[in-house]
């Protein structure tokens, strides 16, 4: 199956399926490694990132100033940087991973049949996966770690900007993994900013199992128009937050700003308020006021801005845009069910909230709310790896197939059907 | 995302959109049916199809002809022809459907996190579901009859061939959502012969959520390279039966025989023999017999062809061939590590077998066979969802992700987290 990009580049197609022969060798003796072999790969490597910050800074200031001279913008030159504090994070990353259950070899399930078959479904790793990221260095570091626990083998791409730093992650990753006595190829890294390699990396079919997309919205489509391998990918995180008729005030409001300002940057903040008309009135002017103090834009329909006139009226895009901002959407409804058709005909299937102190109302909406996640009076910036207790994440699935959620070291598995009989034919 | 068969066809375009978008409002109203609905939608739709056996016959009269027209080969207008007990055996089906547990809306895991998050994991229907398959009429019934007890709607897009047959059967399955009070539209049938209808149903991107092929190579391979939507598939069967050194005769040859000859056109077959060389000489001549008697042709090495002269030469490519006839091909190993090396590197990671009394080598076989189903002393024809207890199966996955194996109603789910709280905002 070569593509234009093969026969125009065939240096790097060549090195591209080096790199997966490689991880797919390497995949087979990670699959039979032992949990505490894998453990001990990331305390070294946690290790040796510490013992070598000065080396991973040096390296990341050369990808500072690479990055300036491509005049990336202030956040994301903000997202390329490390300081110690953050080599710390990563090195502490490594460590919490350290701490989850070996995902693999678990019996899932065990069931005999009438003919005496013993039929066990057992948790394997998922195989050789391909990551592409952009220019966020501790992506590798958590990327690999994930990747690692479950018995993978990782290819990882990174933002061209923040190859640098990468590099001197992988290096220390590499320690960990000779430290463990498992090969170094289980992580490689794609040495080169050619943007045909991902090209390549989407046509490996064969030698890379699944492709993870971790970055914004123009990666992600690029990788579901080209890619030949299943993806577990993120679109849009347009969540919602509803206040439903019977919710308490002062829970709203706090649940609220929390879910909207705690981050504004995050996929998991809600970006689109839902209210009920009728208590509307007595709702919104707290919701509003703390909004604005807040420096939250609000851009809502006419209903609610006859309510509150700082809300700047809403266009119908509005009700479909992820603004990753302080900026919030406000629409009223007439009751839980134009509520749930909203979330459902508008949102992206990422998080949805109900706030509400009527436990009927509660569950209709949790059950009839087609999103990944749906919570009842919780903030929806939870959605996240860590705060459901995978220790670390690689991403959230807005997908319906295999991993939908929090994407953590167990979603990177598979399983197998493992039958014990005693010479059982079949009729 | 319109694709150059979108502008030629664009009557086409325009009626598979409208059947998507019928499916998935069809789909809401599924995904909240009661398994006693969903239940009572199978148990009419099997009444109608006994009721309707005449109408059934004479539609498939009108299939036969075109097939003859078509020029179809013999085992192809045996698949396409529906006599009395075929259709018994359709209404039958669908009765063992309704005996499954209800894949939906079971919680799968629960747990709460130090905040008092009280997390859930719930299975929910997959949505969507765009099943393509060739000129066998029975599955129109079965992969209804699974998508629709897991609560989901289905395109079913039938082998041209098949057409007035699998009209009268889905008038049977409306007949029985209509008597329980369901959406006809979570059932519907592609209406048009034309080619281009896959193409639209491989680009529904939005509309419909997973493609299921179900036939041979080139369907499967066009679906691989076409669609942009997830899809669940199987290539290859190409299964092994390895005999241990430490392995019983009797046993061997018995379920030998049965993996490869009970039928020798389905997808857990078995197509290539691996024996000890240790034993080869006093099992060999005992397992050559019993095939050559049951006429199946045997193509070996020439070590195998020193211990019996009635096996013949095998290529390099036999080694990589599912025959789906009664061809074997026979394989000496030096030992366990040299048989799973050949498994892993010839086989298609769909079962594969070892026949053994040493429990330490069955272990070791089980563990390192990189495929969905792997077996100890059993026949591989089980690979199968009614021998899995599924109680039928759309089909066998060889992919990595979501469902591997037997793919039942269960595998036509996927789930949400559900997240219960008291009004926690994220620190």
């Amino acid at each position: 199956m070569k593509s234009k990009v093969v026969t125009l580049n065939s240096e790097i197609h060549d090195q591209m399926q080096a790199i997966g022969r490689k991880a797919r060798a390497a995949y087979i003796i990670m699959a039979e490694a032992t949990n505490a072999q894998k453990d001990a790969a990331l305390v070294h490597a946690a290790m040796a990132i510490r013992d070598n910050a000065d080396k991973i800074l040096a390296a990341n200031e050369k990808d500072i100033e690479y990055g300036t001279l491509k005049k990336l913008d202030s956040a994301q030159l903000e997202r390329l940087t490390l300081d110690k504090k953050r080599i710390e994070g990563m090195a502490a990353g490594l460590e919490t991973v350290v701490t989850l259950p070996d995902p693999v070899n678990k019996k899932l399930d065990e069931w005999e049949r009438p003919n005496g078959l013993v039929l066990q479904r057992v948790s394997i790793p998922l195989g050789v996966i391909g990551i592409i990221y952009e220019a966020r260095p501790g992506v590798t570091s958590d990327a690999a770690a994930l990747s690692l626990k479950a018995g993978n083998a990782a290819i990882l791409r990174c933002g061209s900007e923040s190859l640098h730093s990468s590099q001197a992650i992988v290096a220390c990753l590499h320690a960990g993994l000779k430290a463990a006595k498992l090969p170094v190829d289980a992580v490689q890294l794609v040495p080169t900013r050619d943007r045909a390699a991902v090209g390549e990396m989407l046509t490996m079919t064969g030698l890379i199992d699944i492709i993870v997309p971790r970055g914004g919205k123009s990666l992600t489509k690029r990788v579901m128009e080209e890619s030949r391998i299943p993806t577990i990918q993120h679109l849009d995180g347009n969540c919602h937050t509803y206040i439903h008729k019977k919710a308490d005030k002062d829970m709203a409001v706090a649940v609220l700003m929390n879910a909207k300002m705690r981050r504004v940057s995050i996929c998991g903040a809600t970006e689109s308020l839902l209210i009920d008309e009728t208590i509307a009135k007595t709702f919104l002017p707290a919701l509003a006021e703390a909004l604005s103090k807040a420096g939250c834009e609000m851009r809502g329909d006419d209903a609610s801005r006859k309510i509150d006139k700082r809300i700047k009226k809403a266009s119908d895009e509005d009700w479909d845009t992820e603004y990753l901002a302080p900026i919030i959407s406000i629409k009223l409804v007439k009751d839980l069910d134009e509520a749930i058709d909203h979330v459902n005909r508008h949102g992206s299937h990422h998080t949805d909230a109900i706030i509400t102190t009527d436990m009927k109302a509660a569950r209709s909406f949790l059950r009839k709310v087609d999103s990944a996640i749906v919570m009842h009076n919780a903030s929806t910036q939870f959605a996240d790896g860590g705060e459901f207790g995978f220790g670390a994440e690689i991403g959230i699935s807005t997908g319906r197939l295999h991993a939908r959620g929090p994407v953590g070291a167990e979603q990177l598995t598979t399983y197998k059907y493992v039958i014990y009989g005693n010479g059982q034919t079949r009729a």
